[in-house]
């Protein structure tokens, strides 16, 4: 059995991570629609695919995991897994353990209304949002929302086209930046995060708690575990409420008792390596679910207070180097 | 002879080049104001030292560098250098190599406002810079100055706060987002940058050029050196005419025939590991200079085409294992 990460691009360490669980001969296999990609190095193969987007994309992954002998599909890029989950019965009726969400799921992770309405469902404290300036007005002028406030996209990922409003002008300029821009109330506290990870039923087997201590470019730069099994019933409770086979990355806010879920996204948060290093054995899970489709893990214990910190890997060579274990799908 | 990398934040690379060029029992010594910093793991000994603004924080430097028999001192962080370069006569007389600049050259560097005249001053292109609304909103109606244009702290960096404005409306909010911004032309063409290794008398010594392929967070992630010696001269004229001891990172863009420089700052840039991998070894000529002070390298050439990208390296850790190598300047 072969493993293919998707949309691989510079999380190498997700790829290191599953090495120890492989067998003689088993190989992973990383995909990406650009020849210089990061990942492809910690890959025994990279696959140029087509564009996310393109209409060849998914045909090109599944022909890639029927010729290369691929058991199981690991996405890292939110877009991905968006287009992807539209697909998991085609995965599934090829024999490939599809370790993504429905289209559904995907839907209310990737947009930040839909994530909004399903907290408000199933009462969960999260940030209010507003998807227009009038309702955001009225509720500035209500007193029921106060500046400063999140401005950003809709689907928007790693940060970018992020603002905080101060006062309306900033508001109304911020929000008309592009035409897809929501507002949100900036939630108090100190952010957290929860690493869940799901059997390919979507029942929840294992959870961390993690404070982040620093971002950068929307991701966690550095985190510490915090073993608390109390908390980790929001956890449980929020993956056992949304239903996401695999990996789920579950950012909140912690303000006294109060906890506020912001976002979760349905794969490997940027914190991930803290909860790895706590014993939080994820990638193995995960194989052991692609090879058997069942996995009882022994405990859901993991060491509390381990720390994590971001710095660079370099990657250098000519393009012959970088590329020499990279091939075109349309070449296999 | 010792060597202290001043802020050494999470380029824990440069540590890696540097070694080699060691002899046996001296030693990399990194500071930091935190106990969580990733250098810290790739240096040979850590030392928290007051926050750069703080009063005690020369003193502190000074003191580490005496006893720990520091040869030479090299900053990774503009505001760092900004504040050891009004002390560089400090370090000279305790027999200690300053590689980085005079409070001059570093404030040409740092001040956006002050880069913008020097490049005008000594005829180099750069974007048309304005610090005022006024005289942005005159260039515009004169028709000299056309948006999308950039609205930036004058002492930014790591692109924070950084704003691209397409009408008036945006300019307005964008330049009074903070009381210290000013607005810059969009410069056209794609990004390079080259980088510059000069000696202690700020006599340039070697150069790369390079054009940066990927940015993240205000820094290269992705780049790749090309051999073109006439384009060099660019570099060793704007280096020469600065002046500026140790390694200079100048990013500029080129559209056709015009090269026009955007900024420089007086350290190693992001994109300089490509450098390295090209054979363009800094660190060796400046272990050398700190040495013996002076330095006459073999040749100027490089690899062209060398292609880099950067990913996560991950340090995990309990505090006190990643504080195993970490004292208080205090405690020394």
């Amino acid at each position: 059995m072969n493993i293919l990460l998707s949309c691989v691009g510079r999380r190498t360490y997700i790829a290191d991570f599953l090495r120890p669980y492989l067998q003689v001969g088993e190989k992973i296999i990383g995909t990406s629609s650009v020849a210089l990609t990061p990942g492809f190095s910690f890959c025994d193969l990279g696959v140029i695919v087509p564009p996310i987007c393109h209409e060849e994309y998914i045909p090109a992954v599944l022909d890639v995991c029927n010729k290369l002998e691929v058991g199981g599909v690991l996405s890292l890029f939110d877009q991905d897994i968006d287009r992807l989950s539209n697909f998991r019965d085609d995965f599934l009726d090829a024999g490939i353990s599809p370790v993504f969400p429905s289209a559904d799921v995907s839907r209310i992770c990737f947009d930040k209304v839909a994530t909004a309405n399903f907290l408000k469902e199933h009462r969960f404290h999260g940030p209010k949002t507003f998807s227009d300036l009038n309702g955001t007005r009225e509720a500035l002028r209500e007193g029921s929302l106060h500046f400063p406030l999140f401005v950003k996209p809709r689907y928007g990922f790693a940060s970018e086209h992020v603002f905080i409003a101060r006062n309306d002008a900033e508001l109304e300029v911020f929000f008309n930046y592009r035409n897809d821009m929501i507002v949100q109330e900036k939630l108090r506290g100190k952010e957290h995060s929860f690493d869940v990870c799901s059997n390919l039923d979507a029942e929840p087997l294992a959870a961390v708690f993690k404070e982040k201590l620093a971002m950068r470019a929307g991701e966690t730069d550095q985190a510490r575990t915090i073993y608390d099994p109390e908390r980790l019933e929001l956890a449980f409770r929020l993956a056992r409420t949304l239903g996401c086979p695999g990996p789920l990355d579950i950012d909140l806010f912690i303000d006294g008792d109060r906890a506020a879920v912001l976002e979760f996204n349905p794969r490997f948060g940027g914190g991930y390596p803290a909860s790895a290093c706590a014993g939080a054995d994820f990638p193995r899970i995960l194989v052991e679910l692609m090879r058997y489709g069942t996995y009882t893990p022994d405990t859901l214990s993991y060491r509390n207070q381990v720390f994590m910190m971001k710095s660079y890997q370099i990657i250098c060579g000519t393009e012959e180097e970088l590329n020499d274990n990279v091939v075109y799908a349309s070449d296999i």
